[in-house]
């Protein structure tokens, strides 16, 4: 009783390394006292003599007194390493926590974990809301995106707060909602995650086409990226394209971008979206290619082996060519960019309906718009198509869309073409294309791949002119019989 | 004692579906008395009435009996579904042998799953063969490719009999060898499987492109496909294929191929190897591609929706191009299936790095010149690519390959660029291509994906000039700082 005379904390967060550290700030910016308690509790001490002026902090030793420090029903953020410390963390706090009570984990868990622990507590009485967080440290301190999932209960608990601190959109809405039950936030992080890949890995190709094609400098073509900024590619991972290419290395005088390894690294949400696209059935090429593009440039020992295998004769674009073509990377890099984004909001949808997960894609859309990586003019044009028909089975045939491709296309096939052509790698833009061409086929050859299937297999197939499995008689007389 | 008076049966086999009935028949005509159970007692019965003049069988009505029935140590293969199914028959099986006795199972398991399986058995006694089978149920009976895993001793006691009954290749090599410790096999057998689906996605865009490019009619094609199948092209896929498109449906009297509904399904194999191939690092792009295009195909609601997007303008090839255009195709099919064989390979060499398995990827090549479905004269290349440099980083160095990458080179891009342009989708041939000039590359705009996560991330990039991780302040003065 005396404890509850004592000021409460709206919210605590356990875990102050600095995505915790900074998303604590944020809250106890925004007004809401926040209880902070951390492992090793010195790191809970130098937390609160470095921020604690910035508002108000309940500073707790224990997970006891970090959950006595909390306003019932109690509201936990958990910022640890995701997989086994996130267990651990959860089993103590559930353990001095009461029916009704919240725990958050704001990791980058998988979400197949966060359904498990979501059932778990569930049981126990406890909610359990995985959340999205993107945005990294800056974020977490000044508006990340926020992606929670859990239980609509949970949500009108805890919402409340996330969107005070979320990102604002620039027509002044929070970028926070509540995605759907259980696992949806961190799937749909995951996903976020995925297209991140692939939109990067269309830039570097667009940089590398520039570079290798056109023969422009890095310098210049920071300047057609600053170009680009101005217009529907408007985002932020192109304005720091902008930044990184502008960028000369203070010790060697001659380009950044020159000095750097050229063996990208990769912590796991790539291959976690292409792992799960393909339990799903969902096609993922642009986002695949990506995570692939990055483990083979790592791959110095084959990459070496390689490097004198023969290439084309001819290299490099004729000076007329040149001209043109950074308008033609712009067309390809944005028709490429509809496709990425398609793919990864078809990802959405198809976990959504496997787990019954409710999720609204255009609403994804909207709270991209700030605070995350991805954050982009271009997201408003999604959220638009969803709009205007929410069970759109493809952002594609939005009118905006389908008019931009068809604009683009043209442009879009002579990059892919001069790619080939010359030599320079453009797997992104290539995937992007030949999905495009595959969805909008009349026929596919998969008609060929079940009649080889049938034929060596006994697989059977469908017709297109009456229902049923049919099988031929490949090693007889060929005649069609019905399937078992 | 009585028992053992009786004759016994050298190896015995569980499951007598139609892939344990042949592989009982095959064991049989090797002159291999052979011990049969099945679950339901009819089916066994229904076996001997059928086949039991065409060999030495010892039917078995329990498992008990089929257990007596075996030499020792006792060789005792099951054959049923994957998955729960096979770990029942495992546990019953096991119930009633003793140490120093084997289970193999050859049925489609997931490699992971063998090695549980192997590793629990191991801690009872009992040795544990995972092996794929390849080859269907006519490889089956005259003849598969079989890939066993499991120990030295094992292999010493059923390698000769799996030998006997697997096919034999031109140089009359059993197709079959020991691929190394506990889940090897099954893991050779996934990637096998990966490989297939490149292949068979390589040659539906080859038809598709010869259709939808260059105009030509599926009997024409079929004539073009049994042309390649005289030279290095020639394999059993390409020689059905040219059977497939032959094929005139009876109902219709049109095209087989036209009549045949085009949504290619799968079973999953090719999924896991794509799944496994993320988790090991190992760039397997055409493998992807050939799943996310059998996923595409059976997207109805995508497609139909997609159906009305913009295509080019041109879609045909002059007449002129045309005439060349199938010797283009042959050229891109080639370069592009050594592709797809190359990431395959190197797949099956980083799991057995992984998983310290000492895989001989020049044996993999040699015994899947027979029976299976991927059989090709090309494997003989691939298997003295290895003879020469076990070692070797890729199968693209060798110099057959390279040189005839080099050869078909501007074929190759010729037709990706062909099908960009046209709007023939190309996935396969443009991932493989892509690949190519990817690690022939001297560098790759990877840097620039390093130097954007240090820039949003502060994730630290490594130099060309020297040791250590870095940082740039790009938030700050933008000078560089040594990484924690």
């Amino acid at each position: 009783m005396a404890q509850q005379a004592a000021q409460q904390a709206r919210i605590g967060v356990t875990g102050l390394a600095v995505m915790g550290r900074n998303l604590a700030r944020n809250l106890a910016r925004h007004g809401h006292p926040v209880a902070v308690h951390n492992r090793t509790a010195a790191r809970t001490r130098a937390f609160i003599e470095e921020f604690g002026d910035e508002g108000v902090f309940l500073p707790a030793e224990s997970i006891q007194q970090f959950a006595d420090s909390l306003e019932r029903p109690r509201r936990a953020i958990i910022m640890v390493k995701a997989g086994a410390p996130t267990d651990a963390v959860i089993d103590e706090l559930a353990a001095v926590l009461e029916p009704g009570d919240m725990i958050v984990d704001g990791g980058n868990a998988a979400f197949q974990d966060t359904r498990r622990r979501e059932a778990a507590l569930r049981r126990r009485g406890l909610h359990f809301v995985g959340t999205g967080i993107s945005g990294g440290e800056e974020g977490a301190l000044n508006g990340p995106s926020i992606m929670p999932g859990g239980s609509d209960e949970a949500y009108q608990a805890l919402g409340p707060l996330l969107e005070d601190i979320a990102a604002k959109a620039d027509d002044g809405t929070p970028c926070c909602t509540h995605v759907g039950p259980d696992g949806a936030g961190h799937f749909v992080k995951m996903v976020h995650n995925g297209i991140e890949y692939a939109d990067m890995q269309l830039i570097a190709e667009a940089y590398d086409l520039l570079r290798h094609a056109a023969g422009l400098r890095p310098a210049e073509i920071a300047e057609i990226f600053r170009g680009w900024n101005e217009g529907r590619l408007e985002s932020y991972l192109i304005e720091i394209t902008a930044e990184v290419l502008a960028h000369t290395d203070a010790a060697t005088g001659g380009p950044f971008v020159d000095i750097v390894l050229d063996q990208a690294e990769q912590k796991g949400t790539g291959r976690w979206t292409v792992q799960t696209a393909l339990d799903l059935g969902a096609p993922v090429s642009g986002i695949a290619e990506a995570v692939f593009a990055r483990s083979l440039s790592g791959s110095a020992e084959l990459r070496a082996a390689a490097r004198g295998l023969p290439g084309p004769g001819e290299t490099w674009l004729d000076s007329a060519a040149g001209d043109r073509f950074a308008d033609d990377v712009e067309q390809a890099l944005y028709a490429s960019k509809i496709v990425a984004y398609a793919q990864g909001f078809n990802e959405i949808q198809a976990g959504s309906a496997e787990y019954d997960w409710g999720i609204d894609p255009g609403a994804m859309a909207a709270i991209w718009r700030g605070g995350c990586i991805i954050r982009a003019r271009f997201l408003d044009r999604i959220k638009e198509a969803y709009d205007s028909d929410p069970h759109r089975p493809t952002i594609l045939t939005d009118p905006h869309f389908s008019d931009a491709l068809g604009d683009a296309q043209a442009a879009w096939r002579r990059v892919v073409s001069t790619a080939a052509e010359l030599g320079v790698p453009a797997p992104g833009f290539s995937a992007a294309l030949a999905y495009y061409d595959a969805l909008r086929a009349e026929r596919l050859p998969a008609a060929l791949i079940q009649g080889l299937r049938d034929y060596f297999g006994a697989h059977t197939y469908r017709r297109t002119d009456r229902e049923g499995s049919f099988h031929t008689l490949w090693g007889g007389d060929r005649s069609e019989v019905p399937a078992g």
